[in-house]
């Protein structure tokens, strides 16, 4: 099933989750106050406040609405969309809390279209489930507002449609959490990106959004490619467009028991294919919110979204020392079906995917118990997952034990 | 030359003037603390100070990048990247500027590309064409700070690539202007789009980041159709791609010098055609930013940029009035051209375009020459372009005296 191997079936696609090119355009410009932090933070340009400082974010849901337009297409339903506009603003909101702006935040959406495709009622669904979304997020304790946002019809850049986010925060800098901070002897805490949180009412697949590129054509029928060339790259080879097996509308409970013989769960009773591989991605806002107001910031010495680089992301932000992730959770079946599909090596499965958390704290065994107090609260399963070592000969690096073995990556 | 009406022609391409979908899908939505203000205006979400109030605003370069991508093709030159990244910021520059918030801000630019077609260096000199222009602005007395920003690549969705931004300001809720103070007797004092001001080099065509799918598909040779498929929507009938008849490297001076019988100009000398095209959008920034702090926010009535709409856009923020523009800048050369060639009606040519001023205020007769004198510290020609008047019939209406005689618009 194989065309090449995984890592330049990747790069053939057009994706790539080391954005080795963007560092590098980047590697120039200032860091902000806390080179180490997940997001930049800056002075506080808004309020000239010395004890405050401001952070502005972007990201956006990616591919993910490459699949949400062929769900619709199929399905003719527009709440998909609505999870689109929620992915687009956890990947945000997520990141702003690994630096430890918990809120209160200003949000805006930028949606880009091809309007021959994409009519009304669709930019209808994304510009209301994003105003749905934040209200459901202020009765968690997540206070985010929404400004003015864009709707551009861009037909001759965009194929179908982009949902991008960015969102704004003023905090205080003595709030700041920090990943330079992360040092030998902190235990790394983990929390399951799939299953079904207390504000989740079935199945999360856990994919959040990321690695949906790879996803999508490794797992979704060739069928596809004919009934929707708009939803690919035209300059790709054809052989990885949608070089998968399954159809959107198959039942879940048969897919995961026919291919990994798990099982009928009744989170995923009803479910179809398609509307699994489209979980909304959860936030681990509410959790990193309560969990900073229990504990304060002083013991959390670093928090990282598994979003881009999925379990290597803490690579980008450490120096010196050994990650040890040797207990992570069993591997959630969509990623044990794509690995299983595409023979993907390990190695990369966990540089693509969050692999089963997407969110790690790293803390003092002292605090361990809270933050899985916290995530029981939230229904989010948590487990201790590793600790963090002293680095031999200054080498920084990450070993994760995989299911066939240790994986080692280095910075 | 004309495909049908030069309406069915834009709504063929899939660009659309008037947004009407988008407009009907925000229709419910909150419209924050100053419904007539230029851009959304929320509560001191950031600051929680009753005094002040907090802007976020999104906008972008639109289809602007796909004129960018075929001049660097023909000449492999980087620069033009730079101008696509200043497109971006202006656009949300000046409408903030519009709502009375002159700054300090946050800045964060998001860029989605096709990987296969847009390599590292270009996002490098959109990412460093941002970082080089917010210094430039810093000189003009314009504080603007890049917080994080995101690149990704979205071959599935993108097939060259798209630049937004999205900008936060924290301001006194007594500095925001709002339009609906824009009251009979007011006088309309309208900044050229076009020319050189005292902070450009070469001659502007004014055209901004608007209109440009039209004038891009109006003006240039049916030979890029072949040359570049991918920067256009391949889903609009191949007899509106490229339907004109001028390549990007021909002499601008010749150009106009045939096309229009103009002299040759200092400012157009060794310009080519496609440069011109892609002049950067002009920003109303400093001059704004000073008028207000020369006479204060009492007297200013309100401001509009003409964006999306070009000269209607002010339809949007009236009501119960009679906007009339019976003296508007003599219509620059490059929408001159555009009319000439497309035959398009000058009744949507001002729907579509600035037509030569993309700022126009809204002032009492005593402060006109201010306003003037500030145009003029600039370098930016300025001019009585209209008046305010009482509404009859309670009809809100517009009317603009063109080459051909009087255009009316209604709200």
């Amino acid at each position: 099933m194989s065309s090449g191997t995984s890592d330049s079936r990747y790069a053939a696609r057009g994706a790539s989750a080391t954005k080795d090119e963007v560092h590098r355009a980047i590697a120039g410009l200032d860091k902000g106050l806390f080179p180490s932090a997940f997001c930049k933070v800056l002075p506080d340009v808004l309020g000239n406040d010395p004890d405050f400082c401001n952070l502005i974010h972007a990201d956006g849901a990616g591919t993910k609405s490459s699949l949400a337009y062929l769900y619709w297409k199929e399905t003719g339903l527009t709440d998909v969309w609505k999870g689109i506009a929620r992915d687009a603003v956890v990947m945000n909101l997520d990141d702003l809390c690994c630096a430890g702006a918990t809120g209160p935040y200003l949000l805006s959406s930028t949606i880009g279209r091809n309007k021959h495709r994409i009519p009304g009622e669709v930019i209808e669904a994304i510009i209301q489930g994003t105003e749905e979304y934040t209200e459901e997020l202020r009765q968690w304790g997540v206070d985010l507002r929404c400004g003015g946002g864009e709707t551009a019809d861009l037909g001759d850049l965009i194929q179908t449609v982009v949902v991008d986010s960015t969102m704004t925060a003023r905090m205080r800098r003595d709030a700041v959490i920090s990943n330079h901070r992360i040092q030998p002897g902190d235990v790394i805490v983990g929390f399951a990106s799939f299953g079904t949180c207390a504000y989740e009412f079935v199945d999360n697949s856990g994919i959040g959004s990321n690695g949906l590129t790879s996803a999508r054509h490794d797992l979704l029928h060739h069928d596809y490619l004919h009934r929707y060339p708009e939803s690919v790259d035209a300059s790709v080879d054809s052989s990885l467009q949608y070089s998968g097996q399954f159809h959107l509308n198959e039942s879940l409970l048969e897919v995961l028991g026919s291919s990994l013989g798990l099982a009928p769960h009744a989170s995923r009773d009803g479910l179809d294919f398609g509307r699994w591989l489209l979980s909304p991605t959860r936030t681990y806002a509410p959790l990193i919110s309560s969990l900073l107001r229990d504990i304060g910031t002083e013991g959390m010495h670093g928090m990282v979204h598994c979003s881009g680089g999925g379990q290597t992301k803490v690579l980008h932000f450490v120096k010196n020392l050994e990650v040890i992730k040797d207990d992570c959770f069993e591997i959630p079946p969509l990623f044990a079906l794509i690995q299983k599909i595409t023979e993907t090596s390990w190695q990369e499965m966990y540089r693509v995917f969050n692999m089963g958390h997407r969110l790690e704290l790293y803390l003092p065994e002292s605090l361990v118990a809270s933050a899985l107090d916290w995530g029981k609260h939230y229904g989010i399963a948590a487990k201790v997952v590793g600790r963090v070592g002293q680095a031999s000969n200054n080498l920084t690096s990450l070993q994760i034990k995989g299911p066939e073995g240790i994986l080692q990556y280095n910075a």
